[in-house]
């Protein structure tokens, strides 16, 4: 069971522009920046009050940030849940008649587990647990 | 200059089965549920941590909500932050060169100020801003 939302994720066509985006015309904090080569993305974590986005840059067209931003173009892309204890959380995601990406909790970029929901199944939203 | 999310919009095809979705599988709370004719569509407040998740169904296929199902399908439709004075931070938005739908603050659903930021001109990304 959630706890709050720990991120929202957004695909952006250039990262350098939209970290400046969200510092100054929102406040935002940049608290991290990485390159995920596995992913093909380069991940900006900006901070906003308790929760943080996750600005999302393709290094490669074929990654699926790539792919998502080829299709539908920059825009919201993912929303993340804190959850204390991710294996609890995916069996009640399941229980729940959440199909799971990840069935098995996977390491996320900051260290901490991860899984993704399929979109198909919580109404076209795809859905990041985040234990934390 | 936003001090936190306020809400992430989810359009949705079944308001009452998204309802169930975001109680059971996230343990989101039902914290108000209302029409508004103008805008035609039915939107869902549920709390989850110190955010709100906004879910909305169309009223009428031709309002922008029902627009927004037949391009896009249900999912992912605006981000919502928290200002401490509207007016202020629509004048730093426009000078942070933020296209505004809305030129002068006007009243959301909950009696609070809002208005909402161009798409176009924030990375893909529906803006909203609340008063609060």
């Amino acid at each position: 069971m959630a706890s709050r939302i720990h991120h929202v994720g957004i695909a952006v066509a250039d990262l350098g522009q939209s970290i400046e985006l969200y510092r100054s015309a929102f406040g935002a904090e940049l608290v991290d920046r990485m390159a995920n080569e596995t992913e093909g993305l380069e991940a900006a974590f900006m901070r906003l009050g308790g929760t943080e986005l996750e600005l999302m840059s393709a290094l490669r067209e074929d990654s699926p940030v790539g792919k998502f931003l080829a299709k539908r173009g920059p825009g919201l892309h993912h929303v993340a849940y804190a959850v204390h204890d991710i294996v609890k959380a995916l069996a009640e995601a399941r229980a729940a008649g959440l199909e799971l990406i990840d069935a098995e909790p996977r390491m996320g970029m900051h260290g901490g587990r991860i899984a993704f929901v399929h979109p198909k199944s919580a109404g076209g939203v795809l859905t990041e647990l985040v234990e934390a």
